[in-house]
């Protein structure tokens, strides 16, 4: 039982429902999550976008890093996109709700062009790394063009 | 595994923004930086703690999915700590700041005990993988237990 007195104790820390995995989770606990997978998508973009367009010096290591950072994050948000969060405030436009085919298969291009990022960071091929960063960079922009408002 | 800790450990003690090519974010962007790794280490780790504490029914895949996305995770919150953000509200202690020897620790036992989660993960020994969940949750509490306010 020590297990579960831990898992307890780690469910309390982090204000983990004891609804379980099955339990759905309210709207705003999945816009909040996912909103979260898109700032870090962020954080780990950034610098690569910035390398891509010579605005910093290119580093092969934080490329690497990011890179299997973003393969990960890629993956993370779109379980957020519940119908059941239409009504939340969030920058996502109305008509995703309704366009969900399209969407996925905008979700499915930037998962499948970040993990080719992934796998050509490892080459160390810089100039490939770079293309491969311009094609993430729109398969974001292909998305947030049609599904987010403008700020 | 102890080579990604030590790096971890640098940039929060150098206070090295995320990437290290770019100008240092601003303190209000590290911490929404930080807590939305933090947000995704809980909804990665809840369902695992349900399991864990028999109150979800195990689910390997599910585990073996959420232990590789932690694993990347717990590497993401650091360099959010930045001695800059330490006017910025947030649950984080003001001794945390000051502490950053026992800070960095902690840090990199939770980094290792998920890393282990990751592998053991792969093996899909229930009794083994819940142990480790355990872990994980304990390395959670610890941090949290010394530098994050009650709410």
């Amino acid at each position: 039982m020590k297990n579960r007195g831990t898992a307890a104790v780690a469910a309390l820390v982090l204000g983990v429902a004891a609804g379980g995995v099955l339990a759905q989770a309210k709207p705003e606990i999945l816009v909040k999550q996912r909103q979260a997978a898109m700032t870090l998508q962020g954080k780990y973009f950034g610098p690569l976008a910035a390398m891509a367009q010579g605005k910093a010096p290119y580093n092969a290591e934080v490329v690497k890093r990011n890179a299997g950072f973003l393969d990960n994050l890629s993956r993370m948000p779109w379980d957020g996109f519940d119908p059941s969060t239409k009504d939340v405030k969030s920058r996502a436009k109305p008509e995703l709700y309704s366009n969900m085919g399209e969407a996925k298969q905008l979700i499915s291009r930037l998962e499948n062009e970040t993990h080719k990022l992934y796998e050509v960071s490892q080459s160390g091929d810089e100039a490939a790394v770079k293309a491969q960063i311009g094609a993430v960079g729109k398969a974001c922009g292909a998305c947030h063009d049609k599904f987010r408002e403008k700020q």
